[in-house]
């Protein structure tokens, strides 16, 4: 016991009555040493509508102010959890339910977690925000089609328009509109730097860091 | 930039050069946030071994040292993101393959991950370590199975005997003992508070925490 820093101690002595099955470090220990909550705030949107950049410049701006935070997108799933399941529609359900469970445990861990998916059913974000429990927030990422095909920043509307890629969100399958979002960040109006400082502000004025953590 | 803390406008000023595709919280900034690099310490052995108990107060000592920290064990991955796998051979598999992935995306959030799974077959364990990088250690949770057997906190071995469980690990089903492990936790002899140092204070030599970060 006295090997631990002084302003840790407390974490010992009030986890002691916690039953040996449960874990022992709660979320409110995890709240108190990282100064935040943990939470998963949930970017949906078209291909093109600045998901990605709007997900890491805001895990950046966090990180900087002192958050814990991560974040998720398909490139850091696709490769590895969900490296065994395509395209079809049984897989994306299932590529999107996995990123809502692995969500969920960074914000049980105490993570700010930033996903950045098209998710473009309702079911399946309304299912996201199930398992997160308390602390979710769904973010539409807002861009007209036009915009988003006119930047076409990986070429991806082009070879759908081409056929070379079916189902594809927006063209040949459908999205599903937020209807009952926490946020939308429009990135048709918005600069990428507005875009982040929207979302930033949003972050923190909910989550707002205690610095004396 | 200047609404940054002082001590955190470093980072910010180091990730301008990361080209935009590129995750900009990299995992050096986390280490140095933190004061230590994320590891996966993957805890390996028989039902009744003692894993969970290893994982859950360990988590909790290196937490009060002021490590981030974050224990996975079936309880909350078979509630979850495994929720749709059964206990085939195919789905323990799958079971463990998501677990190290899982692990894996924490080790790279700056985690030290303490997992408990049986994960009964090498080749299992090896590819969860290839998963993590660099930062993997497999424990051996070792006692033998007639001390398991006897301990059989859940009474999983009891009706294991009585034939109500099939391809149960130890008694129907291999557990293939690691042969390269970093470390080995013999629970037959050691209390569990002799184990929880024993874990502890490997985890200490191989993360020293850099308490000045």
């Amino acid at each position: 016991m006295k090997d631990y820093p002084e302003e840790r101690k407390k974490f010992i002595q009030r986890a002691t009555n916690i039953t040996a099955v449960e874990h022992r470090v709660s979320p409110e220990m995890r709240f108190e040493a990282n100064g935040h909550r943990g939470a998963v705030f949930w970017l949906t949107g078209l291909s093109g509508a600045g998901k990605s950049t709007l997900a890491i410049e805001t895990e950046l701006a966090l990180f900087a102010e002192g958050y814990q935070v991560f974040s998720l997108d398909g490139d850091n799933l696709r490769h590895g959890l969900n490296a065994n399941l395509g395209f079809s529609p049984e897989d994306r359900s299932e590529n999107i339910r996995r990123a809502g469970e692995v969500a969920a445990l960074f914000a049980d861990a105490g993570f700010v977690v930033i996903t950045a998916f098209i998710s473009p059913y309702r079911v399946d974000r309304d299912r996201a925000r199930k398992s997160a429990g308390s602390g979710f927030y769904e973010v539409y990422v807002k861009a007209d089609i036009n915009v988003c095909e006119a930047r076409d920043p990986k070429g991806l509307y082009r070879r759908a328009r081409a056929g070379e890629i079916s189902d594809f969100t927006g063209i040949s399958a459908p999205y599903e509109e937020p209807v009952d979002c926490e946020v939308t960040v429009d990135t048709s109006t918005l600069s990428v730097q507005e875009s982040v400082e929207h979302l930033l502000n949003f972050v923190k004025a909910e989550l707002p860091l205690n610095r004396t953590a």
